[in-house]
């Protein structure tokens, strides 16, 4: 069977083998929805770090996780290991593409020198696969919050060598995007933030990361490594308060650095709802402000207040986003479905790696197939379209027109009975909307 | 006693009276504190929405307020009435300001015309008043949320009439600002935000709010109204979700649209909480991006999800926004302290108005006298600068200096090892910097 | 068509009709599903005050709602009127069960007297339009909480006076509800709770809300009421803290009190929520300590903290909810599905009534079809049964028998190695048991 | 001066030092307050795991703690060595208490029989430090959560093997605790819950942890361990939902399984704004019911969703909380306060582990002084006589004599008029009350 202990997983359909056959029940890669396949709609990315690092701890407990490559006990051994594992488990997933930090794929040495030549050793045979099998990367990324020299962050740090140390993490880290073709680069400020207000000079500090951001860029330039460019949103943890807390406020940052024209935004549900807000809307935002870049595949659960990373399972959440990505023509010019999703504790076998894919693949699959079925039949839009019909002509459309002032708007409403202003408004009957959900879910996926 | 039965609150100092003596324990008006009078620190303002039309009802209950003006039955012979209470309501605490919405002041009629007529009526008397006195508008504002025609929004309504109606609202109250010479123009969208994504064009909403500001801006420029506009984020409730969610949001919204040169922000702790930030946060973003305008001082509680609207008596919070004030020189060009804030139920008598004015008052004056003690001795001051004292020479200023690149800083740090990166780095002390706090507390406050 | 302007609602079945159409897609009455009638099973209750007085305000506006009884201006015809639109109502939707509070039925007087001969008279007419329909009473309470009388409880009032006024409303309301037969008697402390702990003194409320209880009970035998007695917990909202916290609080009252005989539960989505839990979760948890007594069906939202009292739509509450309902057997000897639940203020038309209980009825509907085909197919039991089957024999078994001590234990665990201690522990692939459940939805629905 | 790089820590006084002076500000140990010395009221004690085993990690981050024994590479050494390092950080803090898990303080070894090798070793040494220093045991606990044996709980746990482990484990930490003379023993399940209903039998899974209760106090009795048994309520992390979810959630369990008479509680303040309340709630609901057993002294953000267990520095937690163990007369009959805490990942030094305990220390100190002051005065207990005075005398007295019924408490009430019954009400003036605990603070504290 190769290295891990499954077979090529195959699209079995909704009514194939019983809940633990391993198979697609609505992930069918090559189908045709909306005019593209599924697999170019969705394109799916594994994320090194859950997949292959996760040991599945928590804070209250060490990890569970049983991974036939622990049997490599040194530490480069285990890591150039994990790439013969990695691209099996991305061929029989049929998954695409995948995801890094740079310290996922290579242990640290004690230098930055020593740490890239580890790196350079384990790309090597990440390319090798790459080329071997056609799999692309989605995105590559340094991480500059687990080390605990990061502990006051990489850009935002206090201190002036850890900054420079992280300016040459990032070097690095361009370096082995544009080699391996990275799609888009990302940046996560896990520890770009405060603990403390009252220690905290926080213009400086993001002063310091747009200083960053532009030297990183013009280094990208430089090498012509064009990937595009990436900020992932998160309100908090593991820092009190992070500044790119969602979207909208990163998007603020960006126009205050003069850096809108550069980045758009990596996207992910449980970030979303930790910072008050709904996975579909922080993707409406980005659509709407034209910074939806990419989307990390995940969910929490709203009635928790840390960062839970479970694979995708709620239908409600994938028909919202894939509804937005439809409706956008795609995820982004270069984006993908990266799960930055790890099994739970309890889903400690390495089998579960495979049925937690599948789970995710498959929500996001069906969430394709509703929203595509929704769209085809135009319902949502129509409901729009009606809603807001008193602007497409007369008064409304003099308004969006920018013909109209508030003495122009005073003398048109000025007597209007209270009656005849009620009279303009109509019920939107959003119960109804919202039902219409379910039926959409149920008669989209019945066909499946 | 004139028309309430309490007389002049007068200061009395910490040690003066019970519990119970209606005086001021920390706030003296005329004492000169860091440079200035407390009273030009501060500059209190009376909301009159809470303290004359709060009748502290809540969704569960009826109102329990008691007012000696619902003698008064006809809506403009109590309206009248209230003016003449709250003059005197402010001259007794000794407020210099107070801030309204149009609909606070004075009752509708069944069109704009009558309703506009009847609110003529009652500024005349407001300002008469205000000459008598010396009183001053802090802001005002429109209410585009109470009345059942706003349900889906006054600026972002999908109804054509109902936006123009509100355009027409908005001339009417910035004549009204012109007229009364209001320091600040204040919108806060409380049902401009949405309810579902299904049945929203949000852009489409952000586009109508934004031409709304652009012709108000336009129609103060023409009658010479030159009041600081200004923004109060609020990130939800009474709508699921609201556009200007907190500061940051806010901050790219305007710099979307190119209102970020018209407008500033107005902050309150309660709005700052629902938000998931601290109230110092908030503040600390305005001033550092330049966008403080003004403050609502009130507070909510941190396990509680809807907008409670307290009056503020956590000192953590008073000290910690009036060591930005403290910091910014000012809470801004025009911005002042409104209490937008109301008694709890409980407290429902007339003097209850006086009481919780004082202990909001006397709380900020607290926050006030502490923050000023703390600048003074510098000790904030310093420990930040400690802090960061690697970006004011060396390797540090050059980056700040922009003269730094990544092959610059990789060269910088490519041979450092683990060691001496993290020797680089110190304690920052965090718990001592937090308990220097209380002990500022008690030095300051033993003083007063 | 009678006093609403719709027909009877009938099922139209999964495909009948658009969105739009009035009509049931999952709930068809007498259709048997596990052995009963699916009236049988869901016993749905209208809610009076949210569906006859709610006027759709919140607390930032004032109401929406348009209803046909609004013509008639005398609080007692409109009282009266409301009787006959309420049994239509009911009727057409072919709903069998109602509740009410007493202060939803009629108009209060200047005295208890006087508004205790209001209720009779609306009592009278209810009761012959109860009789001529057959229509019953799921439950009625009293409003010891909108009068502001209440503002600091009923039965928890510092005020003796206030709880004697109280308990003398109780009276009234167990006679009516003993002469209306209803099948169950609640108790909702909305006002039971503090503001603060400074100034309450907590034991003292709960003792005499104790007796209260007692008193109540003790009435309610004098009279042969034997209506099943029910608290329904609520963590928050209006009251900063409320006793009744949620399921396991209450039992933990109910046992301290010697009143665990006496009462059950009746369970809120919403408030589940509020509480930190999910409804599955305080159902489940009443079950199996044999509390389960009734169901108000609602949905909140989980980001928001304030009690949306939405109709429900969501599948995944209804299922799971349903789930439990079907393992106990039935909601309780007594229950139902009591909608407390409110259109939107944008759902503000008369016919919305219709429409969102529809949803609501449909989305119960659609969770009863989907467990039963769960509970037929013992997927759920077989996940379980296989993951506790190790006490099922062996140590397990006679740990399960109290046969078991430390002792005992020790010896038989002492030599195990941490790799046998491992090798007894399975993966419980809570990704695979999570998807099934969506599975379930479309095969069941699917077929509706 | 000894293995820690710091001297005695002494009492400086309130204006003794600098900010960073090492020195209490208020905490003097012998200092008589309501009677009783302040190391009295208080007892102080150290958590092992926190202060010795903690490495600063973060779910994000590797460790950043600097601490003198990472010199010592074998396990058991170091080990021992901190049994070194503990006793000379207690006597120099002047603390003299301490708690720790089994696994806190010697590593596991294959089998539990080589681990209880390993502790015995460590305890002899921990038993001479006691006897040499009068260093006390406040109370140990075994850890049924770090181990991935425990992914799925220890007495709650499917597995029956790993339930006997966990019987194994108890019996020994209930020899080390008689053995060194424990006042407290505690149960904390921290994975003792559930990650879903799904797969959860909860009723079966809560009879087995009740059995393990029984059996773990039969032994105790057997060996004559007389430790008082607490529980320790949290409401979730790690566990997605854990059954002791909060005080009152606890005692009805107590109380379901009959165990009411063993047990009380440990209250922790950041567990407790976990659950939705405040660390006073959870306090004055045990001290009320009588199940305050003992106190974990951290503090939380009520704006972040996971346990920071940081060391308390805010005032109103620790006024509040010290008010209610002065009215119940101590924490318990064998209670104290625990440093459930830990520093900062930036406070990463060794001496930050005493600068974090002064600050701990100081904060309740001061907390016991305010609180003392209070109590002093009876304001507080004024403010709650006057409220409740109607129920001293008439109706109000009956009532609580349990002489009333329902029928004569409506001839009381049944011709009060409405304003009959609101003139019985009076203001709380609660604004004027949360206010008067900032004046008691500073009056307090000036004096310290």
């Amino acid at each position: 069977m190769g290295l891990w202990s499954v077979d090529k997983i195959e699209y079995i359909g909704r009514k194939g083998g019983t809940p633990e056959t391993l198979g697609f029940r609505y992930y069918d890669a090559d189908k045709v929805v909306a005019g593209k396949k599924m697999k170019d709609w969705l394109r799916f990315g594994v994320a090194w770090w859950h997949t292959f690092n996760q040991e599945l701890v928590d804070p209250f407990g060490t990890g569970t996780a049983q991974r036939p490559y622990y049997k490599y006990t040194d530490p480069m051994d285990q890591a150039l290991a994990k790439v013969d594992y990695a691209f099996e488990l991305f061929t029989k997933l049929g998954v695409e593409y995948f995801c890094f930090h740079d310290r996922d794929i290579a242990p640290e040495g004690d230098t930055l020198r020593e740490t890239n030549a580890n790196l350079d050793k384990v790309v090597d045979k990440i390319e090798e696969n790459m080329k071997a099998t056609g799999i692309k990367l989605l995105w590559n990324t340094c991480s500059l919050f687990t080390n605990p020299r990061y502990f006051a962050g990489g850009a935002t740090t206090p201190y002036a060598d850890i900054y420079a140390y992280a300016g040459g993490q990032l070097k690095k880290s361009l370096e082995i995007g544009k080699r391996l073709g990275a799609e888009n680069y990302v940046f996560w400020g896990g520890r770009e933030g405060y603990e403390s207000l009252w220690n905290t000079q926080m213009k400086r500090e993001q002063d310091h990361i747009a200083e960053f951001y532009r030297m990183g860029h013009e280094y990208a330039k430089e090498i012509g490594m064009d990937a595009q460019f990436l900020i992932e949103p998160k309100p908090k943890e593991p820092t009190l308060h992070q500044y790119d807390f969602d979207a909208a406020t990163t998007v603020a940052f960006l126009k205050t650095y003069g850096l809108d024209d550069i980045f758009k935004l990596n996207l992910e549900g449980n970030h979303a709802n930790l910072a008050g807000h709904t996975y579909q809307h922080e993707v409406r935002y980005a659509r709407e402000t034209g910074f939806l870049g990419s989307l990390d595949a995940n969910q929490g659960d709203k009635l928790i207040g840390w960062d839970m990373d479970e694979f995708p399972s709620d239908l409600y959440d994938a028909v919202s986003v894939m509804w937005e990505v439809l409706a956008a023509g795609g995820i982004g010019p270069h984006g993908g479905l990266n799960f930055d999703s790890k099994p739970r504790r309890s889903s400690f076998e390495a089998e579960d790696l495979f049925r937690s894919h599948i789970v995710g693949m498959d929500t996001f699959a069906a969430g394709l197939l509703v929203a595509a079925k929704m769209h085809e039949d135009g319902y949502i839009e129509n409901v729009q379209a009606k809603r807001y019909e008193s602007f497409d002509s007369g008064i409304g459309k003099s308004i969006e027109e920018g013909k109209e002032s508030l003495a122009s708007l005073e003398s048109y409403a000025l007597d209007k009975t209270q009656a005849e202003l009620i009279a303009a408004e109509r019920s939107d009957q959003l119960e109804v909307v919202k039902a219409s959900i379910n039926n959409y879910i149920v008669d989209a996926l019945a066909e499946a």
